[in-house]
């Protein structure tokens, strides 16, 4: 954890409130900003959003943020109006311990849908997460645990910028499908940026990170992604800004990617490039009808080189393109060929799926410049069983 | 077999030809009409389409169709300027043997994309299939069985609308994602249809029928369904029209569902209503959305009556509405009333999951009049296991 670079002026918590039914898994974490920090946020597009979505919503941008609270074990989603009222109680707490205003407080949930917060455990364990707050990367260490669900491991991405840090951790396992910003992060900086650059800069980022991977396609109710700016002193602008959007962008990638990477069941991830489309849009709805492909990921899963299914599934992404104008890598095989099949050796073309924790595929087209990255995983036998029982 | 409704003045046959690699397998399907037919076909959307697909899109509607040939074991699919000789010469070499020009015969094939028609065994089949070509049920039932994939069964159904009779059969078990027609579908009568009527009625038959079906989301490259009349005499106009419509319609059903009731590895046969929305488009989209989630399938193969996924999905379709709209319902049970959970008894709502192959959820909304029906099956570990080793 040495590595990790902390943002000044933030202190962390992540405790045990018994959210969860497991006595020993962390899943309540607070963290302060000494100084009124701006912050942005994007949120999931699903029609149905959670209470805590639509409250982070009415209070985002701003530019006096303080605090984030985030619970795991419940959604706190399709509970009507009991989860606003709780999710502003849940604030409401905080700002009771660290002297704040309600509105100056950001709230988050993750866990499972349609219960109502158990609010008695709220009620006990927030005093008991502001009572432990505290700067530096062991706090911020039990922050990104008590965010995750399935999650097997933290996700965890530092930079630094010219003299300010950039912090940030995520949570996501499953119900990944990529519209706004995907599961749960959280970033926090000591640079000083005006609130409305950072809503910017966070929809930016956002859009070719979060919003590039994909476990299952099904987005969820609760998606937030938010950033706290905190540092004193005149606002970024000009290089340092761009240098500062840079930072956010490969930290929202690298979040990104440890959700696809350690998503539920998964044995591969599973990176497809797609190149030479009329527009990134058309590559990226491209590549999100490939990383959706139930066909395609469980033919990684058995190691089977199927390339009729990831072509098929370009085709039917709704792109207009002709066949001969699609070419098809799968690692440094070329497969498929402005049209037409290209002989290789089957054997060590699955060995490279079977022996590659990490695999790619590239499709080609010759319309334009138009590019994309996208990031999924295999469909397994695990997957199936994960999520064959998760709320009985 | 004995209620069977088989369509006069056509031909069947269904031949072990060898293309699949299991030595009893029936793997080519011819038949033929001994008057010239009026003809119509539907196809898949997918930008990339197999050569028998193209061969037909150029070949009707037409008023002078004479025969289908049909191989399974090899799609034809992504084969390039090679492919689309072979399917020239499938027809071809029934129009040698039954006397006919090869326009007045269409193509479709079915199994492994990529790789090209093995023609000597085709050369060699095609013959052996015209001179086993007869009349009636037994080689009907040939002819549904020689077209089967990883299908389980054959998929038949036939029709009395008043003297006529319309016999279909279908195919499909996987790669099911509805656009336009899915997978494989013939249907016969031998009542005189005008050719555009055909069309027509085809079009409008399969738009919520082999349209509303779902097994993974993925379009085939190779989706077809024809309909051949071939009746004497005048050509069906008004109500003996709309009665023979509503009949195509009910075939067009059954073979949707039956095509769903059989997908690899299913355990459930989901059945998805939505009701109440402003258009049926936008309850279709809704219906689509909940069929093609993975964890809304992954729920009902663990009996888990995780309302929250079907919801969330309802929310990300991209329909726009309010939470306090929806209702839903799983079998008997109301588990959510505008935008309210309701209490219920898990155990209960779990083994109805348990306990029925077919199972089904309604969803309400309170907008307008528009509705679908969707159905589609649960995601299993035979799924995955299936699916993770098909061509190597």
């Amino acid at each position: 954890m040495n590595e990790w670079h902390i943002a000044e002026g933030y202190r962390f918590a992540g405790v045990i409130s018994k959210l969860r039914t497991e006595p020993d898994r962390r899943d309540l974490a607070v963290i302060v900003s000494d100084r009124p920090a701006t912050a942005a946020g994007v949120f999931t597009q699903n029609r149905v959003c959670a209470a805590p979505v639509q409250i982070c919503r009415e209070r985002l941008p701003r530019a006096d943020a303080r605090a984030v609270v985030i619970c795991s074990g419940n959604a706190n989603a399709c509970t009507g109006e009991q989860g606003l009222a709780d999710a502003r109680r849940m604030a409401e707490l905080v700002a009771n311990d660290i002297g704040c205003a309600p509105e100056q407080v950001l709230v988050a949930s993750t866990g499972v849908i349609g219960r109502p917060l158990p609010m008695p455990i709220l009620e006990a364990g927030i005093p008991k997460a502001t009572a432990a707050l505290r700067p530096g990367a062991d706090a911020f260490n039990d922050a990104a645990h008590a965010i995750l669900t399935t999650d097997t491991r933290i996700k965890v991405s530092t930079k630094l910028v010219g003299t300010h840090s950039i912090s940030g951790f995520a949570k996501g396992a499953a119900m990944i499908g990529p519209n706004m910003a995907t599961m749960l992060g959280f970033l926090f900086t000591d640079a000083a940026v005006e609130a409305q650059d950072l809503q910017d800069i966070l929809r930016r980022s956002t859009a070719d990170t979060f919003n590039c991977i994909s476990v299952e396609g099904h987005t969820s109710t609760n998606d937030t992604v938010l950033i706290l700016a905190n540092g004193a002193g005149p606002a970024l602008t000009g290089k340092a800004l761009q240098s500062f959007e840079k930072s956010v962008r490969e930290v929202c990638a690298e979040l990104a990617r440890a959700i696809a990477e350690d998503a539920e069941g998964a044995q591969h991830l599973i990176t497809i490039n797609v190149e030479g489309c009329r527009t990134d849009a058309d590559a990226r709805t491209i590549a999100k009808a490939i990383a959706e492909s139930a066909l395609v990921k469980t033919a990684v899963f058995g190691a089977d080189p199927n390339w009729g299914r990831v072509v098929s599934a370009a085709g039917y992404a709704g792109v207009e393109f002709e066949e001969r104008d699609l070419s098809l890598w799968m690692g440094s095989f070329l497969l498929y060929e402005r049209g037409v099949p290209v002989p290789f050796d089957a054997k060590l073309a699955s060995a490279y799926l079977r022996d590659n924790r990490n695999v790619d595929f590239r499709v080609t087209l010759e319309l334009g410049m138009g590019r994309c990255t996208f990031y999924t995983c295999d469909l397994t036998t695990d997957y199936v069983n994960l999520n064959a029982d998760y709320t009985t």
